[in-house]
């Protein structure tokens, strides 16, 4: 069953290498031969907005669990390995994506590529395997979230703007589905998603791409295609008609704040130019000390401590632009509500400057240049990309897209996405406290 | 592949009769003599709530899909012999269940067991029926929902309200997913859930429950079995830890309004005697015009045009309970809320008198014997009982555990359920409009 040969397209665009296997696991090779290093990082297409419904948190419950044992390798054998030789490893979950990461020197690839390969296929799923992870996920959340107020908004906040879409639902899970997630649940999800067409082989580092093809045809090649999967299509939102609120009142907060979200396209969904606009538009609100909302609520009326905006432009699906502010001094929530709001009208009436945006755009660039400049900020990149529908192309396109963006189309994404009377607010507040 | 034998427990209780044929139909038979008329309501035990997600509207398009043709019957032909012989029919979809009816004379009773048994497997469901019917429906959305902005802030509330569980999609569907709705969604929902094992055959009038099994035999009982389905599971909510409000600013609104919602146990979900408390609460605070809201907010204060409570205590799940008001004169949309609220307090604070408790009994229990005084309505109690999880027994108790809530439940209900910092408002404003 194992595929033995390499095929499908190849791409050779600036030095990156991608190719396909017969078991149809793509690989991207990305040379950096600054340091004798080597970045390695699989991921699978399957996010927790993969989920079936009532069974939130099993794409992070499986990310644990591909750290217990397979039959040839027990639990913790291969992290002891990364360790002993000193690397690095990690793992994360998000909507649209699960990886696992390993930073090492380049002679220990191949036996990272074999671990790696090895549970894919291989884990052992016992109840007793399942049943002290789950405590462990039970305990993380209650750490991550229960106790913290901010969290338990931010969960709130996301399930409200979202009515449909299951970015609805937090990553880590709702607690009391996570409680019942079981070994039936785990095997499923193993099946289903945990196959070589459903992932993509990031190799950064300083390494022959004929090297890496020989290693990934000797260790992934050898794991069977998994079963065809329908294509990633989830719920989608209808027409937001209403502008909503979410408020928590806890006596663990010690300094309100409030975030304000709207759903926008993202570079996966939207129309030529739009989500490059939106980048630059985060950038210019909110992105930072030199942005407008920083430069007037913090800097000139001395009202917020803090105050800026942030868009998730990589989603398979549409997605968020947020702002945020805390006051500060004599200032209301109420007060920096309303100054931010000021700042997003001024430029859905007036627009940017030819200025401004110059230097955004400059910003903007040199912060995607300083994350290539990570060799695993770079891997994450394409490993991101490549997961939430766009192209090694669309990367490298990236830097000429933004630079291609117009202040009238800046102004137009405020004009269009940042409408109040379709937006979703969290308002923090201390126990007992308003917002005036 | 037919049954032709009768088995299944029997169920004598009151003049209620109540069996099984062996293809999994269960007949309830209440008898009515005071008029020549026989209602039949054939109920399925499928709702919106049992919609696979991104197929919104499917079980409410499927009601009207009923009303096409079959092979035997052409469309229209069922419809056109009811008015030939005087009778009324129609037909509803819930959350929960959809529902088909027919009141006619008693000598009609075996032809509308035979037209209903055949549309039960014998629709013919092509394009050329789906397509104009989806344009039927969407026009119905538009004109029920689209063009009443009272329609479309209860839909937000509802989405805001219900996080995860289904009931927090609108029974019709929303437009997006409606106009995707296709024949293979109508075949595959019609294949699962259209069948004598998943249906409860309702027949209230002056019939003799001999008869009515003798003809559901040949008529019902000829329909095979159809596959049998999971239990009725749907993802239920995580904790609530947020208020939320939900606003609708609209130029069609000439009356502001407000709503507030929050989730609390069904009779089929509540501990003993928790749902009868609510069912008394909602009474007691908002049921009619000698409601403690009506006489504050309407009569005493003059404050409000309208104040009240609603309960949706039928449901397989956790469902809502429900206050509302309007402002009249002077008063603004906050001052109705904070004297709603006020009354919500004075509840949960001080209790009910016993007086007002065995007043509320006493109208509560005649409003059922008013609907069980109507034979359709004694029908729709039945029916609405059994395919939300509810027993005939159930039913016939319901007045006792009614009579047996004390004034500590009710007061209990409001301390617990209707907490301010776990509720969520709709407002409902003229364009332009605020709650001040």
């Amino acid at each position: 069953m194992a595929a033995e040969t390499v095929s499908g397209t190849q791409q050779q665009s600036s030095d990156v290498t991608s190719f396909v296997l017969d078991n149809g696991l793509q690989v991207v090779v990305i040379p950096d031969r600054r340091a004798p290093v080597v970045t390695h990082m699989l991921w699978y297409k399957v996010g927790s907005a993969d989920e079936d419904p009532g069974k939130s948190g099993i794409a992070h419950f499986f990310e644990h669990l591909m750290f217990k044992g397979t039959e040839s390798h027990p639990a913790g054998e291969f992290s002891r390995r990364i360790a002993e030789i000193g690397g690095q490893e990690n793992a994360f979950t998000s909507y649209d994506y699960t990886a696992y990461f390993q930073q090492v020197a380049p002679d220990a690839l191949p036996v990272m590529m074999a671990f790696e390969a090895d549970r894919m296929t291989n884990l052992i799923l016992t109840d007793e395997v399942i049943g002290p992870e789950r405590d462990v996920i039970l305990e993380e959340r209650n750490s991550r979230v229960e106790s913290e107020p901010r969290s338990l908004l931010g969960e709130e906040l996301d399930a409200t703007l979202y009515q449909n879409h299951p970015y609805r639902i937090p990553v880590i899970g709702w607690m009391h589905e996570i409680e019942k997630l079981n070994r039936t649940d785990a095997i499923d999800f193993y099946r289903r998603y945990y196959a070589p067409n459903n992932a993509v082989l990031i190799v950064a580092g300083d390494v022959e791409a004929g090297e890496v093809r020989r290693l990934a045809q000797e260790t992934y090649g050898k794991v069977p295609r998994g079963p065809d999967l329908p294509p990633r299509v989830r719920p989608s939102e209808p027409e937001q008609n209403t502008a909503r609120t979410v408020t928590l009142s806890d006596p663990r907060v010690a300094t309100p704040s409030f975030r304000k979200a709207w759903v926008v396209p993202s570079y996966t969904t939207a129309e030529d130019g739009e989500a490059e606009a939106l980048d630059l538009l985060s950038e210019i609100l909110g992105g930072g000390v030199r942005s407008r909302a920083y430069e007037a609520l913090v800097v000139e009326q001395g009202i917020a401590s803090s105050a800026g905006a942030w868009y998730q432009s990589d989603a398979l699906d549409e997605t968020s632009f947020q702002i945020y502010a805390s006051p500060r001094g004599e200032a209301t929530l109420q007060d920096v509500e309303k100054a931010m709001d000021a700042e997003i009208a001024r430029i859905a009436d007036e627009g940017v400057t030819e200025a401004e945006l110059a230097a955004a755009k400059k910003r903007y660039v040199r912060s995607l240049i300083f994350a290539r400049d990570s060799q695993s900020g770079m891997a994450r990149i394409y490993g991101s990309t490549l997961t939430t529908g766009g192209t090694i192309e669309d990367i490298e396109k990236w830097p000429d897209r933004i630079e291609a963006v117009t202040a009238e189309q800046v102004r137009d994404a405020a004009r269009r996405h940042l409408d109040q009377s379709r937006s979703v607010t969290g308002y923090l507040l201390p126990a007992g406290g308003d917002r005036s």
